[in-house]
């Protein structure tokens, strides 16, 4: 497999975090999104993912997957040793609630194309941040009503985290106050402590700058 | 089963198209977002759902699950019968690709929570409708070239014309420009034309102004 990656791109990182979990290989293929205006928008790129976003996976057949969500379900059912999702429907539904509270309701608001385009519209950087704080903070509240209260979101380390810890280093990244979050904050104190996560961080992408 | 929905809410059609199409019975439980300052801010609707958003599903056993896309895999793991993906792995990711950049590139980016953040900017509305018209616009022309040549999205009816119907209407209330997306408008012809997707159509929901 080859996994088109961004350092500290959110959606690349959680497909990294499932396959360090799985403990699959696979070649980490840089694209720059700040470099000549961005690789995910050459044409090369365009190819692999019309939409020109990261991340993409190659798989072992050569044919592309788009979107995290779509990547992440496909790697849990193709390679379903170290399963990031139970067995029982509900508890299925549990993990897949934060992933989407987080895929669809926190990351998108505040990826780079939106921020850039809330710039355009002449709103200032100051406000920009507090568009950005503002989604964070609601959403991390409900997923904190959400996940469980040992352990991982629910209890083994799954989907559910899959998506909170880049969500995480992006609040951080965007200094969004996670103080009153007590469970969340209890799984990131594991995470960050677990190999598979350490090896996904964004700190530990060779497309890293110095 | 118990769905929370509001008739024009995107995410809730999104999943009455899925239980139209497995032809499963459930009472529909309106939440109207408009009304002394919406229900699903009042203190009983965030008993049941801590986001505070449409669509929540109530399980036979009385268990709520929330986020559209969460609810979605759960009626298809637990009712296979008129299965909503197909069943090789890089089939289904293709569905699941189009649910994904619909779920989470467009429709969060349109949605009343998100318009009325913006216009709290002092964002015009003249720019609020060309904030909606570029993520449509971007996200449905990726969207035509992921899909097929032939029937639905990929063939048969499926979870990527799930997302892609409730997301044509919404580009149509908001008079987003859909001429250039060929197989898309193709789509849409044979969708509207089928029942369970007629059924689950705003306009066909008791919960819908005179």
């Amino acid at each position: 497999m080859d996994l088109y990656t961004y350092y500290r791109s959110t959606s690349s990182y959680r497909v990294r975090i499932a396959l360090a979990l799985k403990g699959l290989d696979y070649r980490a293929v840089p694209v720059n999104l700040i470099r000549d205006g961005g690789e995910h928008r050459q044409a090369s790129y365009l190819a692999l993912n019309p939409q020109g976003r990261v991340p993409t996976l190659t798989t072992d057949e050569g044919e592309q997957i788009i979107q995290s969500p779509a990547i992440l379900e496909y790697i849990e059912e193709r390679y379903p040793d170290v399963p990031l999702l139970p067995t029982d429907p509900l508890a299925r539904a549990r993990h897949r609630s934060v992933a989407a509270l987080i895929g669809c309701d926190i990351h998108p608001l505040h990826n780079v194309a939106v921020l850039n385009r809330l710039r355009s519209l002449d709103v200032g950087e100051e406000q920009v941040m507090a568009w950005i704080a503002h989604w964070v903070g609601e959403g991390l509240k409900a997923v904190e009503a959400l996940i469980g209260d040992e352990g991982y979101c629910f209890g083994e380390p799954g989907m559910a985290d899959v998506y909170l810890l880049p969500q995480l280093y992006a609040a951080r990244r965007f200094n969004v106050p996670l103080d009153s979050y007590s469970r969340i904050l209890r799984v990131e104190r594991l995470a960050l402590a677990h190999p598979a996560f350490h090896t996904a961080h964004p700190d530990a992408q060779p497309d890293k700058p110095e």
